[in-house]
């Protein structure tokens, strides 16, 4: 299998601003290549986008826009894991020999149309995610005995971490107190339990082992990759604590890197809401089910935390097509040693989990030094 | 290079029909279950939707109608070759090992937002389609002494062949008055000049060469694949009379088959307007500059065309997403002989030219027996 690797990266600040979807991609673009060594815009022959935006041709216009006439060019959508779906299909664009150089770019607005799930019909009215959200609290604290407080620790923890990172929404500690005495969305949702819909921007820059030595003494290299879509309809999954999509495509991951739980120093999770933080580590196999808890509170009391160190979801914001993307760069500045204040020690693995709807899709990745 | 083949299709008759897009996607998808042995949903580990549609979670919803939990599933878009995309990006996933079976489809419905051009802020109100098509069409004319009726003959000849194909909108023969005599949209543009935009949807089965054995014996392989995009505005092209993005991706092609204009058997372009077809001629090198249309003639007058026998666009209309789909299993069942009265003598290699956008991108695939 030919080596795929990352060697740039660039982001907009994730906000509230009103900017064209363009504008948006063009920015995380252009840091992209103010960071990049050596990066012109004749060595990239592909340029895929990542979002939910209803704005067509958006690929071959950040492309006229950023001066690249690619050969590959199209947009990708999958909901919240279109982030990256689009860097595997960059990974399989160069392992299979049809590219060398692939940008991949991922934007939203906070006003995305990915936020409301108009085709699940069997919602009924209740087509916003905090239902499903709401349905997954319920379920996770019953089951596993676990309380509201429990649940804002994860808020807590990765509001904690974002005031670090200078792209994130949110730049300021909140308490548990914050937490539950935000406002009431459902019997088990607070606001503060919920991801940000915001305006964001990031680009990265994936390359064939013959052509990464270009752009970067420090190449970080995928080498697991696994994707699951197990149904579009919230109401087709079986169980409403435990996330099945997740379990496979991390299996696949750890399979294709040969690696597993106990090799990873940093993860990113999709803690779209508090509760998927703790479910997405039982699922992935990092905790027995209904003890992902206990390790989110461990990670944050040693002060070098591995969950989500960028700030998560919760703290960094969540522009649909755009997480995915920065969940990836965050792992590569952590195996970079390069991520500043939210630095983890000795971090050479890192693993990204990024989901659709209700965790009816995943996407896991690993990275390595 | 790994080999990768086509080996089933599906597809529903073009038409005006008010259909939901998951019902054409669908419907394509269910007519290639029904043609293809041996497929159970087991074994497609990928689906990628081809649209413009605006909704969101497409490949999701598609697979769980149809009953399959893939691992890679989104939905690709880039306006009016969307379709050849997602069959490169099928050919990339199993050419670099991540996918065995990949299921593509196309779809949309007649009143797809990727027919105005709402991203070209230098077109001013200009915006839809025919005003490119027609200043094409203008200096096509001008610079190649080509005449109103040259142009009409493209439109002539593929409604001809289009009523010997089931799927597609137009099922009758026109003259060369009908189309001169049909409405005048501009200056040198008359309605029967034009593709139709249409409902419809198309499904392909792409498949590793260990796998392809399973489900017919008879794989058309994809040899060649090129692609370009130039830019995204119009105004950008520096002419007007040629189209470089297709000169590019058609080189390309080429280069990767070890083929060339010599070996074509039968060809599939993207004739969106009748001015395209002997443009895309001249670009691809199939004809000296300006001379297209004198092979369109020669190809009508043998009664055994080798250009657009599905009926191109012209005739069987233009659903976007699902246009560069049906081109392919246009091509594929020429190469398996299985066309029925549009049937191609010695058809061993065969061509498909998709574009967008008034040939700002471009995607030219060639595949084999």
């Amino acid at each position: 299998m030919p080596k795929v690797a990352i060697v740039g990266h660039g982001q907009t600040k994730f906000s509230n601003e009103d900017s064209k979807i363009e504008s948006v991609l063009l920015r995380a673009t252009k840091n992209l290549f103010d960071s990049t060594s050596n990066l012109s815009q004749k060595d990239i022959d592909s340029v895929l986008v990542s979002t939910n935006n209803n704005s067509k041709y958006l690929s071959a216009i950040l492309s006229e826009m950023a001066g690249i006439q690619p050969k590959i060019a199209h947009s990708i959508e999958s909901l919240c894991n279109s982030g990256t779906n689009s860097i595997v299909s960059a990974y399989s664009y160069i392992a299979s020999g049809l590219a060398e150089v692939v940008l991949v770019s991922g934007g939203e607005r906070y006003d995305s149309p990915g936020q409301i799930l108009e085709w699940d019909n069997l919602r009924g009215e209740f087509k916003h995610p905090i239902f499903w959200a709401s349905i997954f609290s319920k379920s996770y604290k019953q089951k596993y005995s676990v309380t509201d407080e429990d649940l804002a620790f994860v808020s807590v923890k990765n509001h904690s971490h974002s005031k670090n990172n200078p792209f994130a929404f949110s730049q300021k500690d909140i308490s548990i107190e914050d937490v539950l005495n935000s406002k009431k969305l459902t019997d088990d949702l607070r606001i503060l339990d919920c991801s940000r819909p915001c305006t964001g921007g990031s680009s990265i820059l994936i390359a064939s082992e013959k052509m990464c030595k270009n752009f970067t003494d420090h190449p970080i290299w995928i080498t697991g990759i696994g994707q699951k879509t197990t149904s579009a309809s919230f109401t087709k999954n079986q169980t409403f604590d435990n996330m099945e999509s997740t379990r496979q495509a991390t299996k696949n991951a750890f399979q294709m890197s040969k690696k597993s739980q106990k090799d990873i120093d940093v993860m990113e999770l999709h803690d779209a809401f508090s509760v998927c933080e703790p479910m997405a580590l039982d699922s992935m196999g990092f905790t027995k089910q209904g003890e992902g808890i206990k390790l989110v509170k461990e990670s944050y009391l040693t002060e070098n935390s591995k969950i989500n160190p960028r700030g998560g979801l919760l703290g960094t914001g969540h522009p649909l097509g755009a997480t995915g993307i920065s969940q990836t760069i965050e792992i590569v500045q952590q195996l970079q040693s390069k991520a500043g204040k939210r630095q983890v020690d000795k971090a050479n693995v890192g693993l990204i989990h990024n989901m659709s709807a209700a965790a009816t899709s995943s996407t896991v990745l690993v990275l390595e030094n």
